[in-house]
């Protein structure tokens, strides 16, 4: 039997209709690429929203067409998130910081139709020239004044975003159809192969935003303000500029200054409470505020994601300005929030030493996911913090598949394999210790790798340090130390390796250490260790350590 | 294009399942029917409720089936929430403060299989006799020593519930099935006509639970402990038994002891953080605090919903007991939540003069739902705070109809018919008025009876008053008061007439007064004012007022 409730279904454009409706003054506020700072309401963001969406429905844009933008966080890419997706159409955002020839192959395996676009990315349209060639038009995201001189390829529109905007209707009316409407696409730069686009359905967007503002994650009220440094170009923005309209928190976004003169400037005018970002931007902000004696005392956390806090930092806000640091993880593929670093009944709130301990750990499972650590062979793990093994995740949320199919070999049984190797503890905090690919199993058991490398840049003649694993006779892989040498510093292999003893158990310890001059990276910034893999497949270990 | 994610329904069962996985140490306090303090953990109920499920299925019960339930809150109760809603089965929760009556037409017209009975009903149960043939067992809520000595009618069952699950599987798992499966069943009870049934489904349950969850409403965290005064066997004890879970917030049950002094032993000695209930609770325990001297001071919030809190409560558990009064408003034919009262940016979050106004109003429009005030002509209202009209409501967990189609003319055009007349401000902020029903139509305009009642009972004269419409020549309706005089007292026509000048339109002035021995309530303690207009329908109002 049906219960007999209204059926509607979950749709983007409820979010900004709501915040107009009901937060119409709240405000938004953009550092602009053009200069200067832009200010309106969410009222104003919903009706150009709304000229923006009919506009692009009288161009003869169709539910599914894919929309692309290259944009720092603003006030009109947000206009983009809702217009765009409130049509049915997609929003996929691209991230300008991978290289050209991916963005053009993006770009084209998503058969964008119009590319909204930043102008500080002029010089990245203008490189990939004949690659736009498949694009119906790029709108330069200013007024007509600002306008940049590009030549595009031939039958590719220039287009300006105001007069764009100017033909649409601000009183048209979001249209009802299927929750399970794709809204959003983003791709996954792996390290190995072309991107991968995971493509999100409204459905699984708005559960996931009403997950992630549940109390326990990022739990905005009305009364906060929002500062997403998590760029809107990749992750959404870790759900941030679906979550402030939910609630009508006002938003502060950042444009492309993402320094922390800029951001510690922004947070202090605009009384920001809450902010979220990846721990290079923390550790800009962090050096900023000691060496100019300013404060950021309106921020009460600061979400960080992306790769693992360290400790020091955690403290270092706490103890001298009174932020809470929460720990969070997701992926592209999750929407992307998977667990979120709050404490629970009996752990410490208020900020001291025992919460710093705590938030090591990326927290815990937000309700609507499912998440289960297994071996090599499948088998489940326990939640005991000590074993670790390949995180697998399940959830409303999560990418049942990629774009066109590809990469079929992460799906299992409704299972999604993250790549990541953690423990659980009893308490259910997920700690991440390695990725997949480059944990070492030597002789049937897993020895992370970034443990090691955390070991060894403690080292004072360790400037960067990468482990990675080495073909062994009897163990079948072993660990590589792989390191730069601190300028001005001559550390020895044995030196280095006797540092290990009594940090980690005596097996764990690297067999080699190889010194170069520098470790290759991604375009963001990770070390690519299937590089250095590469490099080091003839490398023969000693013999010794057997 | 539909995007490529995990279809997965939203189903109750995720909810138990996630707090025995996540928060299996959570605790679950009682007072239970038979005496003392039962403690557990959502682990333990997990179980519990899976060996229920199950030892439902054994006996035949099927997807779609009604479980009715005369319980307290209690552990139990919440096993039965899971176990009968996990495998698809319909909780029916029937209000035992119904007339006899009552409760036999909805047994029948639910056509309930089982019914899961507390002790403190074994009389109602006697008294319902014959009434009950439909019914295929009555499962007393306790162990075979507690077993009452009851008759029932012929082919009727008498069974005992912890023998009943004992026969069920405490690993039997969840079956998944279409989210739009009802999930629960509650009776209104207007004071019109049969009781008529909300038939809730797994999809509303769960996005009311998320929408309820937000900051800026319930806000449940795994650091709260929360005790539900609110009946579960009457709106869904305002869904805190599905948010709870959904957090891991430790839960506290006072089982049938709902006076002050049980309520401040309970919150004292659990530590409760959140309390929710109608204001006669909050009045009982007021002044049992206020005569004990003892105090409540773990508590931060109390939720009042049901009827308007008068705001010399809300300044009392401000001023002297540091608890936010928070006022809520809902229906039982919206799962029941509709509007939460917390201050938007700007606005007092402190306790205090300008907080206790504020919480006059019954709060803003919750994520999810949408909300129109019209008049009599189905004309759309301004939100200015003063024109008040029908408030009509819609969304993801307001029903559609009524269980087997009565009641249809309460939904129009996607919209339902609330019955109250209530204003909005330009904030949002939603104020409750009048019922439709007992708004007085003096030609054409609006005049609100409970404005007029709450003016009347200011009068130290005035026990109690109700203010009805009565038929004018002229104006088509004009207000009529009818008074219950205090004892002792002997206050004049003229004298309470003369008591409006001041504090309302000379208009809205009741035309004439009747001094009556008692007014008619109904079981719940409204008054029954169809009673009250068929007693006054004759009543000659005097001519003067023309």
């Amino acid at each position: 039997m049906l219960g007999l409730m209204q059926e509607k279904p979950l749709l983007i454009s409820s979010l900004i209709d709501y915040a107009a409706k009901h937060h119409g003054d709240a405000e938004i506020v953009s550092n602009t690429v053009e200069g200067g700072t832009h200010r309106y309401t969410y009222r104003d963001a919903d009706r150009r929203a709304r000229r923006l969406g009919s506009a692009l429905l009288r161009r003869g844009v169709k539910l599914g067409d894919r929309i692309g933008t290259l944009a720092w966080n603003g006030y009109r890419h947000l206009e983009i998130y809702y217009g765009v997706a409130g049509v049915g159409a997609i929003v996929h955002t691209i991230n300008p910081r991978l290289f050209p020839e991916q963005i053009a192959y993006i770009v084209n395996h998503a058969e964008d139709s119009y590319l909204f676009v930043d102008l500080t990315f002029v010089p990245l349209i203008e490189g990939l020239g004949d690659h736009l060639a498949g694009v119906k038009g790029v709108v330069f995201m200013c007024d007509r004044a600002h306008m940049p001189a590009v030549t595009l390829p031939a039958g590719v529109e220039l287009l300006c975003y105001e007069e764009f905007i100017a033909d649409g209707d601000e009183t048209y009316v979001w249209p009802e159809f299927d929750e399970r409407t794709a809204c959003g696409l983003c791709y996954t730069s792996g390290t190995t192969g072309n991107p991968k686009g995971a493509l999100y359905a409204h459905r699984s967007t708005m559960l996931h935003a009403y997950a992630a503002n549940l109390p326990d994650v990022f739990g905005l009220s009305s009364r906060d303000c929002v500062l997403p440094v998590v760029p809107m170009f990749h992750v959404n923005a870790w759900g941030t500029a679906y979550l402030a309209p939910m609630v009508g928190a006002k938003l502060v976004f950042p444009g492309p200054h993402l320094d922390g003169e800029s951001l510690q400037r922004q947070m202090e005018e605009e009384g920001v409470t809450v902010s979220a970002g990846v721990p290079t931007v923390w550790l800009g902000l962090l050096n900023y505020l000691r060496s100019s004696g300013k404060r950021i005392d309106s921020v009460k956390r600061l979400v960080i994601g992306g790769s693992a806090c360290p400790r020091a930092m955690t403290k270092a806000y706490g103890d001298e300005y009174g932020a809470h640091v929460q720990h969070a993880w997701g992926m592209t593929e999750m929407s992307p929030l998977g667990t979120y670093n709050t404490p629970k009944a009996g752990m410490a709130s208020d900020l001291g030493e025992e919460y710093y301990d705590d938030q090591l750990k990326q927290g815990r499972l937000i309700f609507g996911l499912e998440m289960k650590i297994q071996d090599g062979d499948g088998n489940e793990l326990p939640w005991d913090g000590k074993a670790f093994g390949d995180l697998m995740v399940s959830g409303h949320w999560v990418c049942s598949a990629y774009y066109k199919g590809e990469g079929a070999d992460a799906h299992v049984d409704g299972w999604f394999r993250t790549g990541d190797v953690a423990t659980i503890d009893s308490r259910g905090f997920m700690q991440i210790t390695d990725r997949t690919k480059d944990v070492i199993k030597s002789g049937g058991e897993w020895i992370s790798s970034i443990d090691l490398e955390n070991i060894a840049v403690g080292h004072p003649g360790v400037a960067e340090a990468a482990v990675i694993s080495c073909a062994h006779p009897k163990w079948d892989e072993r660990p590589l130390l792989v390191v730069v040498r601190r300028e001005g510093t001559d550390v020895s292999r044995e030196e280095l390796l006797a540092y290990f003893n009594g940090k980690v158990a005596k097996w764990w310890i690297p067999d080699d250490v190889q010194f170069v001059e520098d470790l290759p990276h991604t375009a963001t910034g990770k070390i690519l260790k299937t590089k250095l893999r590469e490099r080091f497949s003839d490398h023969v270990l000693p013999t010794a350590g057997d």
